[in-house]
Protein backbone atom coordinates (compact mmCIF):
# COMPACT_ATOMS: atom_id res chain seq x y z
CA UNK A 1 0.00 0.00 0.00
CA UNK A 2 0.60 3.69 -0.80
CA UNK A 3 0.32 6.68 1.03
CA UNK A 4 0.24 9.50 -1.00
CA UNK A 5 0.32 12.90 0.83
CA UNK A 6 -2.35 16.17 -0.74
CA UNK A 7 -1.87 19.42 0.40
CA UNK A 8 -5.12 21.34 -0.18
CA UNK A 9 -5.27 25.58 -0.55
CA UNK A 10 -8.94 25.82 -0.25
CA UNK A 11 -12.17 24.99 1.03
CA UNK A 12 -13.11 22.81 -2.09
CA UNK A 13 -10.47 21.79 -3.97
CA UNK A 14 -10.11 19.07 -6.89
CA UNK A 15 -6.94 18.64 -7.43
CA UNK A 16 -5.37 16.37 -10.43
CA UNK A 17 -3.19 12.98 -8.74
CA UNK A 18 -2.88 11.42 -11.86
CA UNK A 19 1.07 11.54 -12.20
CA UNK A 20 1.25 10.21 -8.52
CA UNK A 21 -1.04 7.15 -9.30
CA UNK A 22 0.97 6.85 -12.35
CA UNK A 23 4.45 6.64 -10.44
CA UNK A 24 2.63 4.30 -7.38
CA UNK A 25 1.68 1.63 -10.61
CA UNK A 26 5.09 1.83 -11.76
CA UNK A 27 6.49 1.61 -8.19
CA UNK A 28 5.01 -1.20 -7.50
CA UNK A 29 6.02 -3.47 -11.00
CA UNK A 30 2.83 -5.13 -11.63
CA UNK A 31 2.21 -5.11 -15.25
CA UNK A 32 -1.35 -5.83 -15.29
CA UNK A 33 -4.38 -5.99 -12.54
CA UNK A 34 -6.30 -3.35 -11.30
CA UNK A 35 -5.54 -0.18 -8.72
CA UNK A 36 -7.86 1.06 -6.04
CA UNK A 37 -7.33 4.53 -5.30
CA UNK A 38 -8.49 5.57 -1.70
CA UNK A 39 -9.56 8.45 0.56
CA UNK A 40 -9.87 8.07 4.59
CA UNK A 41 -11.33 10.84 5.34
CA UNK A 42 -14.97 11.67 5.49
CA UNK A 43 -14.86 15.18 3.91
CA UNK A 44 -12.82 14.36 0.77
CA UNK A 45 -13.24 11.63 -2.39
CA UNK A 46 -11.64 10.68 -5.64
CA UNK A 47 -13.38 11.04 -9.41
CA UNK A 48 -11.96 10.70 -12.41
CA UNK A 49 -13.27 13.51 -15.28
CA UNK A 50 -11.53 15.98 -17.80
CA UNK A 51 -8.62 18.10 -17.28
CA UNK A 52 -8.24 20.05 -20.03
CA UNK A 53 -10.44 22.85 -19.57
CA UNK A 54 -9.88 23.86 -15.56
CA UNK A 55 -13.54 24.69 -15.74
CA UNK A 56 -15.00 21.72 -16.14
CA UNK A 57 -13.76 21.29 -12.00
CA UNK A 58 -15.27 24.87 -11.07
CA UNK A 59 -18.51 23.63 -12.77
CA UNK A 60 -18.66 20.53 -11.06
CA UNK A 61 -17.86 22.56 -7.90
CA UNK A 62 -20.89 24.80 -8.93
CA UNK A 63 -23.38 22.04 -9.16
CA UNK A 64 -22.34 20.52 -6.08
CA UNK A 65 -22.82 23.69 -4.07
CA UNK A 66 -26.24 24.09 -5.54
CA UNK A 67 -27.83 20.94 -4.62
CA UNK A 68 -25.62 20.71 -0.97
CA UNK A 69 -25.33 24.36 0.08
CA UNK A 70 -22.86 24.94 2.65
CA UNK A 71 -25.38 27.06 4.61
CA UNK A 72 -28.28 24.88 4.72
CA UNK A 73 -30.07 24.35 8.03
CA UNK A 74 -27.76 21.08 9.16
CA UNK A 75 -28.13 18.91 11.84
CA UNK A 76 -24.31 18.31 12.24
CA UNK A 77 -23.20 21.47 13.99
CA UNK A 78 -19.59 21.16 13.15
CA UNK A 79 -20.19 23.30 9.87
CA UNK A 80 -18.99 20.94 7.41
CA UNK A 81 -21.69 18.47 6.68
CA UNK A 82 -22.31 19.67 3.93
CA UNK A 83 -18.51 18.18 2.66
CA UNK A 84 -19.66 14.88 4.14
CA UNK A 85 -22.23 14.40 2.16
CA UNK A 86 -20.66 15.82 -1.04
CA UNK A 87 -18.10 12.77 -0.20
CA UNK A 88 -20.63 10.36 -0.09
CA UNK A 89 -22.20 11.78 -3.53
CA UNK A 90 -18.68 11.65 -5.25
CA UNK A 91 -17.58 8.42 -3.71
CA UNK A 92 -14.50 7.41 -1.34
CA UNK A 93 -12.52 5.48 -3.55
CA UNK A 94 -12.09 4.09 -7.43
CA UNK A 95 -10.90 1.65 -9.25
CA UNK A 96 -8.98 1.74 -12.29
CA UNK A 97 -7.45 -1.04 -14.96
CA UNK A 98 -3.07 -1.12 -15.26
CA UNK A 99 -2.14 -2.58 -17.81
CA UNK A 100 1.33 -2.66 -18.99
CA UNK A 101 2.70 -1.31 -15.97
CA UNK A 102 0.35 1.60 -16.43
CA UNK A 103 -3.23 3.09 -15.39
CA UNK A 104 -5.88 2.56 -18.81
CA UNK A 105 -7.42 5.89 -18.76
CA UNK A 106 -9.19 7.53 -21.48
CA UNK A 107 -7.83 10.51 -23.54
CA UNK A 108 -9.16 13.39 -21.57
CA UNK A 109 -9.10 11.10 -18.13
CA UNK A 110 -7.47 12.55 -15.27
CA UNK A 111 -7.79 11.36 -11.38
CA UNK A 112 -8.95 14.06 -8.93
CA UNK A 113 -8.00 13.98 -5.08
CA UNK A 114 -11.63 15.87 -4.15
CA UNK A 115 -11.48 17.98 -0.57
CA UNK A 116 -14.67 19.57 0.45
CA UNK A 117 -14.35 21.10 3.71
CA UNK A 118 -10.47 22.53 3.36
CA UNK A 119 -7.09 23.74 3.41
CA UNK A 120 -5.91 20.32 5.17
CA UNK A 121 -3.61 17.70 4.41
CA UNK A 122 -4.70 14.51 3.34
CA UNK A 123 -4.02 11.19 2.41
CA UNK A 124 -4.50 8.77 -0.16
CA UNK A 125 -3.66 5.60 -0.14
CA UNK A 126 -2.86 2.94 -3.39
CA UNK A 127 -3.33 -0.14 -3.45
CA UNK A 128 -2.48 -2.29 -6.74
CA UNK A 129 -3.88 -6.19 -7.02
CA UNK A 130 -1.78 -7.90 -10.07
CA UNK A 131 -3.85 -9.91 -12.06
CA UNK A 132 -2.39 -13.35 -11.40
CA UNK B 1 -17.36 -14.47 -0.68
CA UNK B 2 -19.46 -13.74 2.95
CA UNK B 3 -23.21 -12.97 2.85
CA UNK B 4 -23.87 -10.40 5.78
CA UNK B 5 -27.92 -10.35 6.20
CA UNK B 6 -28.95 -6.80 7.02
CA UNK B 7 -32.35 -6.09 8.87
CA UNK B 8 -33.86 -2.52 8.51
CA UNK B 9 -36.93 -1.30 10.15
CA UNK B 10 -37.58 2.49 8.33
CA UNK B 11 -38.15 3.20 4.96
CA UNK B 12 -34.76 4.93 4.62
CA UNK B 13 -31.82 3.41 6.93
CA UNK B 14 -28.05 4.36 7.23
CA UNK B 15 -26.76 1.25 9.40
CA UNK B 16 -23.37 1.05 10.52
CA UNK B 17 -21.74 -2.24 9.40
CA UNK B 18 -18.22 -1.73 9.89
CA UNK B 19 -18.04 -4.68 12.86
CA UNK B 20 -19.26 -7.04 10.41
CA UNK B 21 -16.98 -5.79 7.34
CA UNK B 22 -14.26 -6.02 10.16
CA UNK B 23 -15.09 -9.91 11.23
CA UNK B 24 -14.68 -10.83 7.17
CA UNK B 25 -12.18 -9.51 6.70
CA UNK B 26 -10.19 -11.76 9.97
CA UNK B 27 -12.00 -14.71 8.75
CA UNK B 28 -10.89 -14.56 5.19
CA UNK B 29 -7.56 -15.07 6.68
CA UNK B 30 -6.27 -12.14 3.64
CA UNK B 31 -3.72 -10.45 5.33
CA UNK B 32 -2.89 -7.41 2.82
CA UNK B 33 -5.28 -6.82 -0.18
CA UNK B 34 -8.78 -5.29 -1.21
CA UNK B 35 -12.33 -5.86 0.27
CA UNK B 36 -15.20 -5.03 -2.11
CA UNK B 37 -18.61 -4.19 -0.53
CA UNK B 38 -21.38 -5.07 -2.82
CA UNK B 39 -25.19 -4.96 -2.30
CA UNK B 40 -27.56 -7.20 -5.09
CA UNK B 41 -30.56 -4.65 -4.58
CA UNK B 42 -32.00 -2.31 -6.72
CA UNK B 43 -32.93 0.39 -3.59
CA UNK B 44 -29.84 -0.09 -1.57
CA UNK B 45 -26.12 1.29 -1.18
CA UNK B 46 -22.57 1.43 0.41
CA UNK B 47 -21.41 4.53 1.68
CA UNK B 48 -18.23 5.25 3.82
CA UNK B 49 -18.61 8.40 5.90
CA UNK B 50 -18.64 9.78 9.25
CA UNK B 51 -20.57 7.75 12.42
CA UNK B 52 -19.41 9.44 15.15
CA UNK B 53 -22.12 11.97 14.80
CA UNK B 54 -25.45 10.46 13.69
CA UNK B 55 -26.33 13.82 12.79
CA UNK B 56 -24.33 13.14 9.35
CA UNK B 57 -26.53 10.12 8.54
CA UNK B 58 -29.25 12.30 8.75
CA UNK B 59 -28.00 15.20 6.98
CA UNK B 60 -27.52 13.40 4.53
CA UNK B 61 -30.71 11.22 4.13
CA UNK B 62 -32.16 14.74 4.13
CA UNK B 63 -30.29 16.27 1.09
CA UNK B 64 -31.36 12.41 -1.06
CA UNK B 65 -34.92 13.81 0.18
CA UNK B 66 -34.75 16.82 -1.18
CA UNK B 67 -32.91 15.91 -4.30
CA UNK B 68 -35.06 12.88 -4.98
CA UNK B 69 -38.11 13.52 -3.22
CA UNK B 70 -40.31 10.42 -2.84
CA UNK B 71 -43.32 11.74 -4.48
CA UNK B 72 -42.03 13.21 -7.23
CA UNK B 73 -43.99 12.44 -10.19
CA UNK B 74 -42.06 9.25 -11.46
CA UNK B 75 -42.74 6.92 -14.62
CA UNK B 76 -42.07 3.87 -12.51
CA UNK B 77 -44.75 3.11 -10.86
CA UNK B 78 -44.28 0.71 -7.92
CA UNK B 79 -43.62 4.11 -5.10
CA UNK B 80 -40.11 3.32 -4.75
CA UNK B 81 -38.89 5.11 -8.26
CA UNK B 82 -36.32 7.61 -6.19
CA UNK B 83 -35.26 4.86 -3.46
CA UNK B 84 -33.69 3.38 -7.55
CA UNK B 85 -32.47 6.75 -8.48
CA UNK B 86 -30.94 7.54 -4.78
CA UNK B 87 -28.66 3.88 -4.73
CA UNK B 88 -27.16 4.75 -8.51
CA UNK B 89 -26.17 8.23 -7.09
CA UNK B 90 -24.42 6.03 -3.74
CA UNK B 91 -23.58 3.30 -5.64
CA UNK B 92 -23.99 -0.41 -5.36
CA UNK B 93 -20.64 -0.75 -4.07
CA UNK B 94 -17.05 0.42 -2.10
CA UNK B 95 -13.84 -1.56 -2.53
CA UNK B 96 -11.71 -0.24 0.26
CA UNK B 97 -8.05 -1.54 1.30
CA UNK B 98 -7.02 -4.51 3.54
CA UNK B 99 -3.62 -4.38 5.65
CA UNK B 100 -2.31 -6.08 8.40
CA UNK B 101 -5.67 -8.46 8.42
CA UNK B 102 -7.92 -5.36 9.13
CA UNK B 103 -9.84 -2.91 7.26
CA UNK B 104 -7.91 0.33 6.33
CA UNK B 105 -10.46 3.32 7.61
CA UNK B 106 -9.71 7.10 8.41
CA UNK B 107 -9.82 7.89 12.12
CA UNK B 108 -14.03 9.01 11.18
CA UNK B 109 -15.02 6.47 8.96
CA UNK B 110 -17.63 3.87 9.18
CA UNK B 111 -18.80 1.58 6.61
CA UNK B 112 -22.38 2.31 5.75
CA UNK B 113 -25.55 0.16 4.28
CA UNK B 114 -28.00 2.40 3.15
CA UNK B 115 -31.47 0.84 2.53
CA UNK B 116 -33.77 3.65 0.86
CA UNK B 117 -37.07 1.61 0.60
CA UNK B 118 -37.34 -0.43 3.89
CA UNK B 119 -38.30 -1.82 5.99
CA UNK B 120 -36.87 -4.89 4.85
CA UNK B 121 -34.11 -8.14 5.07
CA UNK B 122 -31.09 -7.66 2.87
CA UNK B 123 -27.98 -9.17 1.62
CA UNK B 124 -24.48 -7.44 1.81
CA UNK B 125 -21.92 -9.33 0.01
CA UNK B 126 -17.77 -9.26 0.80
CA UNK B 127 -15.82 -10.48 -1.44
CA UNK B 128 -11.56 -10.26 -0.32
CA UNK B 129 -8.58 -10.26 -2.70
CA UNK B 130 -5.35 -10.87 -1.69
CA UNK B 131 -2.23 -8.99 -2.66
CA UNK B 132 -0.70 -12.28 -4.17
CA UNK C 1 -8.33 -6.93 -20.31
CA UNK C 2 -11.69 -6.99 -22.74
CA UNK C 3 -12.80 -3.87 -24.90
CA UNK C 4 -16.39 -4.13 -25.14
CA UNK C 5 -17.65 -1.56 -27.67
CA UNK C 6 -20.96 0.64 -27.14
CA UNK C 7 -22.91 2.58 -30.02
CA UNK C 8 -25.40 4.94 -28.88
CA UNK C 9 -28.17 6.62 -30.51
CA UNK C 10 -29.27 9.45 -27.87
CA UNK C 11 -27.80 12.37 -26.08
CA UNK C 12 -28.38 10.26 -22.45
CA UNK C 13 -28.68 6.99 -23.21
CA UNK C 14 -28.55 4.43 -20.62
CA UNK C 15 -27.40 0.91 -22.28
CA UNK C 16 -28.06 -2.54 -20.28
CA UNK C 17 -24.67 -4.53 -21.01
CA UNK C 18 -25.27 -7.63 -18.38
CA UNK C 19 -25.11 -9.81 -21.43
CA UNK C 20 -21.67 -8.63 -22.60
CA UNK C 21 -20.06 -8.75 -18.99
CA UNK C 22 -21.40 -12.22 -18.00
CA UNK C 23 -19.96 -13.04 -21.18
CA UNK C 24 -16.60 -11.23 -20.48
CA UNK C 25 -16.36 -13.28 -17.39
CA UNK C 26 -16.97 -16.34 -18.91
CA UNK C 27 -14.48 -15.87 -21.48
CA UNK C 28 -11.82 -14.64 -18.83
CA UNK C 29 -12.29 -18.97 -17.46
CA UNK C 30 -12.05 -17.18 -13.77
CA UNK C 31 -14.52 -18.99 -11.42
CA UNK C 32 -14.08 -16.68 -8.22
CA UNK C 33 -12.83 -13.54 -7.69
CA UNK C 34 -14.08 -9.65 -8.76
CA UNK C 35 -15.14 -7.97 -11.80
CA UNK C 36 -13.95 -3.82 -13.03
CA UNK C 37 -15.98 -2.47 -15.31
CA UNK C 38 -14.70 0.89 -16.34
CA UNK C 39 -15.18 3.51 -18.84
CA UNK C 40 -12.72 5.50 -20.33
CA UNK C 41 -14.54 8.90 -21.11
CA UNK C 42 -15.42 11.86 -19.22
CA UNK C 43 -19.19 12.29 -20.09
CA UNK C 44 -19.80 8.22 -19.38
CA UNK C 45 -20.31 5.98 -16.21
CA UNK C 46 -21.66 2.56 -14.99
CA UNK C 47 -24.58 1.87 -12.77
CA UNK C 48 -26.28 -1.06 -11.70
CA UNK C 49 -29.87 -0.51 -11.21
CA UNK C 50 -33.48 -1.91 -12.05
CA UNK C 51 -34.05 -3.06 -15.92
CA UNK C 52 -37.72 -5.18 -15.38
CA UNK C 53 -39.61 -1.51 -16.11
CA UNK C 54 -37.38 0.92 -18.21
CA UNK C 55 -38.74 3.44 -16.79
CA UNK C 56 -36.75 3.45 -13.89
CA UNK C 57 -33.83 4.42 -16.53
CA UNK C 58 -36.22 7.28 -17.43
CA UNK C 59 -37.17 8.58 -13.67
CA UNK C 60 -33.11 8.77 -13.21
CA UNK C 61 -32.42 10.73 -16.23
CA UNK C 62 -35.15 13.00 -15.48
CA UNK C 63 -33.70 13.86 -12.16
CA UNK C 64 -30.27 13.99 -13.36
CA UNK C 65 -31.38 16.81 -15.83
CA UNK C 66 -33.47 18.21 -13.10
CA UNK C 67 -30.46 18.62 -10.98
CA UNK C 68 -27.78 18.98 -13.37
CA UNK C 69 -29.63 20.95 -15.96
CA UNK C 70 -28.05 20.86 -19.76
CA UNK C 71 -28.57 24.38 -20.13
CA UNK C 72 -27.39 25.78 -17.26
CA UNK C 73 -24.44 28.51 -17.14
CA UNK C 74 -21.50 26.53 -17.49
CA UNK C 75 -18.19 27.85 -18.05
CA UNK C 76 -16.75 25.13 -19.70
CA UNK C 77 -18.09 26.21 -23.37
CA UNK C 78 -18.14 23.15 -25.06
CA UNK C 79 -21.78 22.29 -24.74
CA UNK C 80 -21.24 19.11 -22.67
CA UNK C 81 -20.22 20.31 -18.90
CA UNK C 82 -23.68 18.75 -17.46
CA UNK C 83 -22.26 15.31 -19.26
CA UNK C 84 -19.09 15.63 -16.89
CA UNK C 85 -20.75 16.45 -13.79
CA UNK C 86 -23.23 13.69 -14.25
CA UNK C 87 -20.64 10.91 -15.21
CA UNK C 88 -18.71 11.78 -11.74
CA UNK C 89 -21.99 11.70 -9.90
CA UNK C 90 -22.75 8.16 -11.16
CA UNK C 91 -19.27 7.07 -11.13
CA UNK C 92 -16.43 5.98 -14.16
CA UNK C 93 -16.53 2.04 -12.44
CA UNK C 94 -18.34 -0.05 -10.77
CA UNK C 95 -16.69 -3.29 -9.32
CA UNK C 96 -19.15 -6.37 -9.15
CA UNK C 97 -18.08 -10.26 -7.34
CA UNK C 98 -17.71 -13.51 -9.52
CA UNK C 99 -18.63 -16.67 -8.57
CA UNK C 100 -18.57 -20.45 -10.22
CA UNK C 101 -17.81 -18.22 -13.61
CA UNK C 102 -20.61 -15.66 -13.18
CA UNK C 103 -21.70 -12.16 -12.21
CA UNK C 104 -23.29 -12.17 -9.18
CA UNK C 105 -25.98 -9.94 -9.62
CA UNK C 106 -29.45 -9.87 -7.44
CA UNK C 107 -32.80 -10.95 -9.08
CA UNK C 108 -33.97 -7.47 -10.21
CA UNK C 109 -30.13 -5.78 -10.66
CA UNK C 110 -28.89 -5.00 -14.53
CA UNK C 111 -25.60 -3.38 -15.31
CA UNK C 112 -26.03 0.19 -17.63
CA UNK C 113 -23.35 2.10 -19.37
CA UNK C 114 -24.65 5.72 -19.11
CA UNK C 115 -23.66 7.98 -21.78
CA UNK C 116 -24.42 11.98 -20.93
CA UNK C 117 -23.55 13.27 -24.38
CA UNK C 118 -23.84 11.06 -27.30
CA UNK C 119 -24.84 9.52 -29.78
CA UNK C 120 -21.33 8.32 -29.82
CA UNK C 121 -19.21 5.09 -29.74
CA UNK C 122 -17.44 4.48 -26.68
CA UNK C 123 -15.47 1.43 -25.13
CA UNK C 124 -16.46 -0.49 -22.04
CA UNK C 125 -13.39 -2.09 -19.95
CA UNK C 126 -13.82 -5.23 -18.26
CA UNK C 127 -11.02 -6.99 -16.13
CA UNK C 128 -11.90 -9.70 -13.89
CA UNK C 129 -8.91 -10.33 -10.81
CA UNK C 130 -9.31 -13.97 -9.64
CA UNK C 131 -9.57 -14.62 -6.11
CA UNK C 132 -6.55 -16.81 -5.68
Amino acid sequence: MKRLSIVTTNRIEIADITALIRQAIRDSGVLRGICTIYVPHTTSAITINENSDPAVKEDLTNILNKVVPADNKYLHTEGNSDAHIKASLIGASQTILVENGKPVLGTWQSIFFCEFDGPRTRSVLVKIISEK
